[in-house]
């Protein structure tokens, strides 16, 4: 199983405004499909003011410049028709400021004042989330204060309130029912105040439902097991950020060690990935990588048990440095040709480092076998053919700090991963492994 | 007459999808008519995969974030309503490179092969462009060369050819017929290759057509001159930055002599403005103006004979560094409230410069009688009510390197303008001038 994330706005455009869109992933099925993508998880669709959609004003419309309902459905059709199943991202922690229970609740509306959360004598207004130390209660002019964890564009939905959770298990139903394959959870890990509530939220909130789950949470090995057997899915940020941390370091140590905590004898899939939005690009990880890094990088992570997941141009080799509060600059317009001139290309702005005649386009590195692109859709095709690799063991042969032998095996298949993450060429038992390069045997 | 200078996307939004589209314009209007404003420039609105619109690919359909033709009619009738009246950017000296037209000539269609400009044996191939050293001749696969001024996504179309001008005098009958006032011409002294060809072609072309044409000849003031009797309006370009290098220098000097230069004794108005999309804003003139400065800015523009123009936040301050690529910088979204979450608001990007709570809001800069807002509709207010300053004579009663007075006159009303360019008070005639500020008797 392959993961493909994508952000709309960037990836295709189906009526030449420039602007990704419902239909253009219509069109961009038949490179998905090339790929060999099994799923593809779409960053916010709904109703938001901002470009990147996490603070949904209406959960029963989608963006406008995205599309309409038919267009919506007809898109999952298409995917369907080709076997990738559609994973949308959830924003449901939070609503936006404007949507229409928080602008009611503002104008005194008991009934949606509840699905709130608001500060009382106790609140320790200066309260700050621990990652940047932001505050989290935020003023209204009339001297009342607000939860908003991510801001004060976002105000917390009360989950303490039953009529919160049912109108949110109500939306899940609804979109099922649509078609939708399951959905990326954002924010899961804040959803109640402690571990075993927030656990026991989404147990209630699964139960019953069918579907791909994935779940954010951002944290510490722990948390992500406990909530892990109800999600099935779980993104593994640890490993994710290991993989490179190892290739950066041309070291094996911090790699194996990930393995061990957020890999091995997991009773659900652990999701690793390339990068994502809310960091710097695979490419741009620790302010660039060499194209033998990147590719490394690709390597180790089609050969791990567990769901690889590519964000939307990291198998291209995109670049983007992460910054705040500008983060679109990792969310660059997906190059289709060299001159970005097609039909199909994005353009709301100006790519921050993705230009056109950068030599990154699908169109250039797709006639090209030594490209990025060609390296990647060698090991999803690897992957494809192999998938009990989803669900192997791993069993570590030789621990090196510069190279790495281990063996995937399942019920039928068994097959040696050679990883050397050093310069030099190395030969282990008769396999000689490249410089920077992964041998599978 | 006082206008303003809009670009759609960062304007407005009226579908709560944060992208600025023709129904948020329509409830802007109310805005507009309160600073007094007489006609908008709208930055391109027609179908265009580029965020800024200059590369045009259908001039018969919008650009779909926008939204319909119905809807661009409302906005226009609103407009109307209130006595505003629609200028329309016209980028017709290219077209987008996937314009019909292009993608026939490409497939070798004689007839539109026709409307674009090829390479010919004798052709300098290394030919470079005056301003920056770029190519004009952009190479396709097949070894042909088409010429793009602006780079290779804008073929340039080829007005030597009468079918050409034929189908451009076409759209804009339509156009006006539709109940558009008025266009601004992109690039208009670059249709043909010497200036007395370009003003012929622009006589010819303009003959017959009532409406406010505004165009861009960013040149000497002969070549602006040249033109200016055909179009009756031209962008000021010398005068307008001349303003702000003497409030800069704080020297009278380069206006005095940008006045007498590019304003005294023309055939037709000069539009003098604040900034627009191809410079750095008011606010970031040489990376940075006092709120001091920018007002002084201000006062001189609404105190000189010809047209003020404001480009869109300006007005309030707004900051922005012009840079390329990245010329969206100076685009960022218009903030309605300090939030920037309220209806209208857009939020296609990220604030390049201007984020939230930044005290350039249009709520707060209104509710604080020394914000630059409230100063620039106290001038504005002043212009409405002495239009006779459009077309009104300048008499230089006094340049010292701070200060500077002179007069203005019509056939029957006379005003003195006092301008203190320094920090220091200055005492002229009785008339005390403030530090870096404008009186006027």
């Amino acid at each position: 199983m392959i993961g493909y994330q994508i952000y709309v706005r960037s990836f295709r455009d189906g009526n030449l405004d420039g602007v990704g869109d419902f239909r253009g992933l219509k069109n961009a099925v038949s490179y998905l499909k090339e790929l060999g993508i099994d799923f593809v998880w779409l960053m916010p669709v709904f109703s938001s003011i901002s470009f990147h959609g996490y603070d949904v004003v209406d959960f029963y419309s989608f963006k406008a410049e995205y599309g309409s309902v038919r267009e919506f459905k007809e898109m999952l059709e298409a995917f369907h028709d080709s076997g990738i199943k559609v994973v949308l991202d959830l924003p449901i922690h939070h609503t936006g400021f404007l949507h229409t229970w928080f602008q009611k609740a503002l104008k005194g509306d008991p009934h949606y004042r509840d699905y709130y959360v608001w500060a009382n004598k106790e609140t320790d207004l200066d309260e700050r989330r621990e990652w940047d130390g932001e505050k989290i209660w935020h003023p209204l002019e009339d001297g009342r204060f607000y939860r908003g964890l991510f801001g004060p564009f976002s105000p917390d939905l009360n989950y303490d309130n039953p009529q919160v959770f049912d109108e949110m298990k109500k939306l899940v139903l609804h979109l099922l029912d649509m078609g939708v394959d399951g959905f990326r959870f954002d924010a899961a890990k804040h959803m109640r105040d402690t571990i075993e509530q927030n656990v026991r939220f989404w147990k209630y909130f699964l139960s019953d439902l069918k579907g791909i789950f994935l779940a954010e949470i951002w944290a510490e090995a722990r948390m992500v097991d406990e909530h892990g057997r109800i999600f099935g899915y779980m993104l593994n940020f640890d490993t994710s950020h290991c993989i490179k941390e190892a290739v950066w370091k041309e070291n094996t140590r911090v790699l194996i060690e990930s393995i061990e905590r957020a890999v091995v004898g997991k009773d659900y899939l652990p999701v690793n990935f390339t990068s994502n939005h809310d960091m710097s690009r695979l490419a741009s990880f620790e302010g660039g990588f060499s194209k033998e890094k990147i590719e490394l990088s690709i390597s180790i992570l089609f050969t791990l048990p567990g769901v690889p997941l590519v964000f939307y141009g990291d198998e291209l080799g995109m670049k983007g440095v992460y910054q705040k509060p500008n983060t679109e600059v990792v969310l660059d317009p997906f190059p289709w040709n060299e001159n970005m001139c097609v039909e199909g290309q994005t353009f709301w702005k100006w790519p921050a480092y993705n230009g056109p005649f950068s030599g990154i386009s699908v169109e250039y590195q797709k006639r090209n076998p030594d490209s990025i692109l060609s390296h990647t859709m060698r090991w999803m095709r690897f992957r494809k053919e192999n998938q009990w690799i989803d669900r192997a063991k791993i069993e570590f042969l030789r621990k090196e700090e510069k190279f790495l032998v281990y063996r995937l095996y399942g019920d039928q298949y068994s097959l040696k991963v050679f990883h050397n993450l050093s310069g030099e060429e190395v030969v282990f038992e008769g396999v000689k492994m490249k410089p920077y390069k992964t041998e599978v045997v």
